[in-house]
């Protein structure tokens, strides 16, 4: 199968971790996010220890929320005892929940508020990523009015463009994200940020973008920043310690993509960094990576039942599942491409070509478009394959449908780690 | 301005149906919605009124609930004397709480599940817009074993094509929704629908698309369906006696939008179905219309607050606000254009030319990209005009946001109709 968690078992059903998604979806109903928590302990502990392995000492993984923020995940992380990086007073207030130790949290993001900010530094969060000059005078304003000192990194945009979807593309100069350093606009801010004497500059943070399968735009973006640490370090004669070079590992969603050996690139991204930190003559920094998608998106499938498979003659077949848009939005945002197939036929051929339509009242509300699928009817299982990431964090109650319940799979067993949502929660607000 | 519910006040702010609007965000905060539902109101009563003039008696307005569902627009459905479309459990469950008279509900949807066919049930959903086959025999049996009838239509896909988006344009023959005309389903599912002795068919459906500001594609819609009903006629020996023509009247979003005057639209759809009648022999039907966003739209606008404003030298410049795809996913999913503009200088010149960002960690978190703006910065309230429709209902808590309250604004004064979202109501469903 797509990846080793996934297998068929004798009753000819998709199983997850061992787990039989037919019995789950039983047992749980659907639609339903079902999650190998195991899984994604052991990917944090891989990230560990190959970064610990091939960069300088402090190099750490942090693992990214926005892939997918619940407390559960929270919980993982710390067992795994890596960092994370947190991107709004949602995200704060969950891992806090969670019994995180904020302290390891860094507080990413182009617009934080001023009551983002207060109730940052209220929880202890570690390390401001700083966006913009706007921000860096708001936090050094509210540090000097606590007395307190805040660690910040700078984001910067070096300029690299990974070749992936326009909308997950982030390190170009034309950015709405950090500072760019092809201007000189990044230096003025690192000249700003160490006049404020209630902020320390622990390092530099880029994100080149998402989906990326090479080792290569990793290595062009830690030069790109190398060469700016000599830089910086020439004229302002300020010591830049740590880079965050971001996320975006490549994940497998299809045959089509490529096996990934985070080793390999890791790896080499380590070898290159070393032979630029050499030519520029600066000494070796702390390496951080915030993987996310290639922390949980593998972990987690989606389990939804037919309720119509339909053959416009001459044109052709739809199947219509019991979620679709609200509960993942990455076909009619990306053009997202996944593996679906029929849990309760799993051993059997794909003989039909179909595609998966949600239930919403949109036309673009499709999870994937033509593919191949087992001969189904109304009342069998629809998996769709690698949803751990941009799957629940990204959901909406669109139509007014319940966002589903998330069960956990691994070796503790099956447990509901997020409770459905009930028609009573969706208007729980309603006045 | 736009549209006659806005105007500048004397203090040079945005003002909605006559109230300030950076006011409305000093006293609720951003991000906020803001809907005038008096205009609400009076548009469900103009659609109700020139329906009446124009089309056969028992001809109405349903109000598409998808556009924005909560319990205060039920109310106001209600009190306009109009009925509503609902396409989940969920907006049936709002419409109940809100004390809407369900009988007057039609329930759509490309699959119902046995769950959700026995809720409308037990709440007395008026009519089924059936979908499929499967649906049809659910239905069937599920009336049976009650021991009731069921009033349903049939939805059909008539083959037109509206020219709009892809994503909205429903009425092809290759559709999710419905079945095709063209190809012979059709007239075999009104054969098996007046084979199950539960079902009282009441009439066909078809929804062709969204923002259509042209009669004829209506028109055409409607000569189609009146052929098939002459056809089904002939075959069959069953009368058709109502049509429903779905929604899709254009809304202007920009100035580049036409004026839509319904009146003159709907008089020709009128004079055009008279004609396609007469031709076919066929009695005048009965016509519903399910307006949703020209209902709603405009009625609404969405205040966020400037966070920064960011110029890349030689490049362009960013606006960040404390908002964006989760309250809006528009632009990221269909590059839907709006109006922007800062609510506390909307007297001022629109001088600076500026890409208006989201909050999210992701570069496709744009709300409009390239437009004329006032000079803005930190603390600036931003506009964003016809937000009604396919906003709040679409939202998500990507990023972990809380979802933005919703205040009414009108003769009865400003009141909260949706509160905002706690942190603590993101994690509520979290084990």
């Amino acid at each position: 199968m797509l990846h080793k968690n996934l297998s068929v078992n004798d009753n000819g059903h998709l199983a997850i971790a061992g787990f039989d998604t037919v019995e789950l979806a039983k047992k749980y109903k659907t639609p339903l996010y079902v999650l190998d928590t195991d899984s994604v302990y052991e990917s944090c502990v891989k990230y560990k220890t190959l970064i610990s392995k091939y960069f300088a000492e402090g190099s750490k993984p942090l693992f990214a929320s926005k892939a997918l923020s619940c407390t559960e995940i929270y919980r993982i992380a710390e067992k795994a005892g890596i960092g994370i990086d947190v991107v709004s007073g949602g995200e704060i207030y969950t891992a806090k929940k969670a019994g995180f130790p904020l302290k390891n949290a860094y507080f990413h993001g182009n617009n934080k508020t001023d009551a983002d900010i207060a109730f940052a530094l209220d929880c202890g969060v570690g390390c401001f990523v700083v966006d913009n000059t706007e921000e860096i005078n708001a936090l050094q304003a509210e540090a000097e009015r606590r007395g307190i000192s805040v660690r910040v990194m700078l984001r910067v945009s070096p300029g690299i463009d990974p070749h992936t979807h326009k909308a997950v593309v982030t390190g170009s100069v034309d950015s709405k994200f950090g500072i760019a350093i092809e201007t000189g606009q990044a230096l003025e801010a690192i000249k700003l940020i160490s006049g404020c004497k209630n902020l320390l500059l622990e390092g530099l943070h880029c994100h080149i973008g998402s989906q990326i399968f090479e080792y290569d735009p990793f290595a062009e973006a830690a030069a790109v920043l190398i060469r700016f640490v000599s830089e910086v370090k020439a004229k302002l004669r300020i010591s830049v310690n740590a880079l965050n070079l971001g996320g975006g590992f490549g994940v497998r969603y299809t045959d089509e993509d490529p096996e990934f050996d985070y080793e390999a690139v890791l790896s080499k991204i380590s070898a290159s960094i070393k032979k630029s930190c050499a030519e520029c003559g600066v000494e070796e920094p702390k390496i951080y990576f915030e993987p996310g998608r290639s922390i949980v998106a593998a972990a987690g499938l989606t389990l939804y039942t037919v309720g119509s498979f339909k053959t416009i003659k001459g044109y052709k077949s739809y199947v219509s599942i019991d979620g679709g848009m609200p509960d993942n939005p990455r076909y009619a945002l990306y053009q997202s491409k996944y593996t679906c197939l029929i849990a309760n036929k799993a051993g059997e051929e794909k003989s039909v070509c179909a595609t998966v339509a949600g239930r919403c009242c949109e036309s673009g509300d499709l999870i994937q478009e033509d593919v191949k699928l087992q001969h189904c009817e109304r009342g069998d299982i629809l998996a769709v394959l690698v949803t751990g990431a941009y799957n629940y964090s990204m959901a909406s109650n669109y139509n007014r449908l319940p966002r589903p319940a998330m069960v956990a799979v691994g070796r503790e067993g099956d447990r509901v780690i997020i409770k459905r949502e009930s028609y009573e929660d969706l208007v729980r607000n309603d006045i």
